[in-house]
């Protein structure tokens, strides 16, 4: 048994112990810790207010990208470019799609493997349990979460292009977007989103075929873009093949480069403040999202639907009732 | 002045007042209120609950379909085949893309201002303003305004075939889908949603090429549609020339048989409490989101959210305090 997994038996279901096994470098507990973020409730909330305050200078790194562009091969050469750095690094694979995590998904991350006995990567993926609010607010807990228990890099990978994973991948410090050449196609949906958020481009797959012409698109592109909010940084495009590692160094080099410009600037700074109270409003939204899902069940509700229905109330005074108390 | 348009020296703002007035058939006073109703607010509160006891029977058909095949003809058309018939009519032209309302939308619709002096027939634009909730929450008020002040037969109107206008359209006892002959195009993206709202079907401009291609088309969608739902209505097929009057005396038959079923079967009086129903659900939730957007707002929350970026305080327990009082 490595020294970093402590036996079974001495492990709990308390968020505070685990928090301290996994502080302690504790892989198992840093396991639970994510599960316990991704159900959500009382005791991902406890979790929350113990990790918040331990959080602070992780670096994130999204990477986002049609599905087949070959992410999961960029990130398992990114992950050894780093090690190779002596860098340690922890994976979040985020998946809104589907109703699994953890080892479910990481079994067809078959390259990503190739690291799951270094204890330099921890590697997790993430997919819709409970939490109120789905990926989109259990993303940045679970991203505390590494940070708190040390980890200074952390790549966030989404699967798909889709408005939640795009959105996931753009509150990272830095976003790299991967393409493929010939990339139109398999991303036309939201071509403008992904623009957007890129801060890096990958053309990966780059020993195929229409490199140049996939280059000369998103610099067109880019020169339609309004870059004025990015303090005018211009996201460079590195040519990649992931199952080679050809690119990967400039890639990260570009990812630095990035880093620099956006501590340089005080974007980074301004960015995490925009994207904290984001996240606030965003939870205060879904609590009174929920708040309206319960009183609109039971045995009141029902009693006041009747009402309506038999025109004993108008809908607006039967909402006034229900609402009674919430001050809305 | 025609005796049915009162002074405005003798028309107040209060909706109480306005409603009598329009009650004994002032068309002014009518159009004043529906005004209030696409502002929402306060007016808008109470004018709801005088309207609510007073609103029962009109019988509302929806009438949906891409822009340009042909709407607003065919509701002409229909307008003067039931003014034939003795009937009077109101026409709600709902448009969730306009910022405009009223005269803004009729002054293009040229063929809608053949019944513009006809003290039979009421013709009103509703486009999105300050109203709570939209277009979706605005159009069963108004509604209910048309019924309480005596309209028996009201026709709903919607622009498009996107989702809220087959929301809206299929909100009406009887939905009438209008496509063209070679119809594919122009709705493919929301086929389903027609289908699914579709009580009858008007093949309008059917002096075109391809209305056999058109009907054969619509049969198979239907065969592979579930009708459990709709008590086994299968919804006919009715081809039309709006601009010549044509087919139009079928499809308002088809309409009063579609009426007879749902009426005899019973499926108007479930349908129209689920509407209420889910009328309720909607408000509530528009009525917390509102509520969302006003605790997120103001001096309280700058300084809250200040603290959760300057990390005194995590942003679950800032939403906590944001929320006490709210029950949420």
């Amino acid at each position: 048994m490595p020294d970093h997994v402590l036996p079974v038996a001495r492990r709990s279901r308390d968020p505070k112990e685990l928090l301290a096994q996994a502080r302690a470098g504790d892989r198992a507990s840093l396991a639970r810790l994510l599960s316990i973020v991704e159900r959500g409730g009382d005791d991902a909330r406890v979790l929350s207010r113990l990790v918040y305050p331990l959080a602070h200078d992780a670096y994130t790194v999204g990477l986002t990208g049609a599905p087949g562009a070959g992410k999961s091969t960029l990130t398992s050469a990114t992950i050894g470019h780093l090690r190779g750095l002596g860098r340690e690094v922890a994976v979040l694979a985020i998946d809104p799609t589907s109703p699994f995590s953890g080892g479910a998904i990481l079994g067809d991350r078959v390259r990503m493997q190739d690291h799951a006995t270094d204890p330099g990567v921890f590697i997790r993926s993430m997919a819709t349990r409970g939490h109120l609010g789905g990926l989109a607010l259990a993303t940045p807990e679970a991203i505390r979460l590494l940070d708190a228990v040390g980890k200074q890099s952390i790549l966030v990978e989404t699967v798909g292009v889709g408005q939640v994973e795009v959105e996931i991948a753009g509150k990272a410090d830095t976003t790299i977007v991967v393409v493929n050449p010939g990339w139109g196609d398999a991303v036309q949906a939201n071509k403008a989103g992904l623009m957007e958020i890129a801060d890096v481009f990958a053309i990966n797959k780059s020993d195929r075929k229409g490199v140049d012409e996939t280059r000369r698109d998103l610099e067109l592109m880019l020169d339609l873009t309004d870059l004025s909010d990015r303090d005018d940084w211009r996201p460079p495009i590195i040519a990649t093949v992931g199952t080679e590692g050809k690119g990967v160094a400039e890639l990260w080099d570009a990812v630095e480069e990035h880093r620099r410009h956006v501590t340089a600037s005080g974007l980074l700074a301004r960015r995490r403040e925009r994207r904290l109270r984001d996240e606030l409003r965003e939870i205060v939204a879904r609590r009174l999202e929920a708040k309206a899902r319960s009183l609109c069940t039971g045995d009141s509700w029902n009693a006041l639907a009747d009402d309506v229905v038999e025109r004993r109330i108008d809908p607006w005074s039967a909402a006034d009732e229900m609402l009674r108390g919430v001050g809305a």
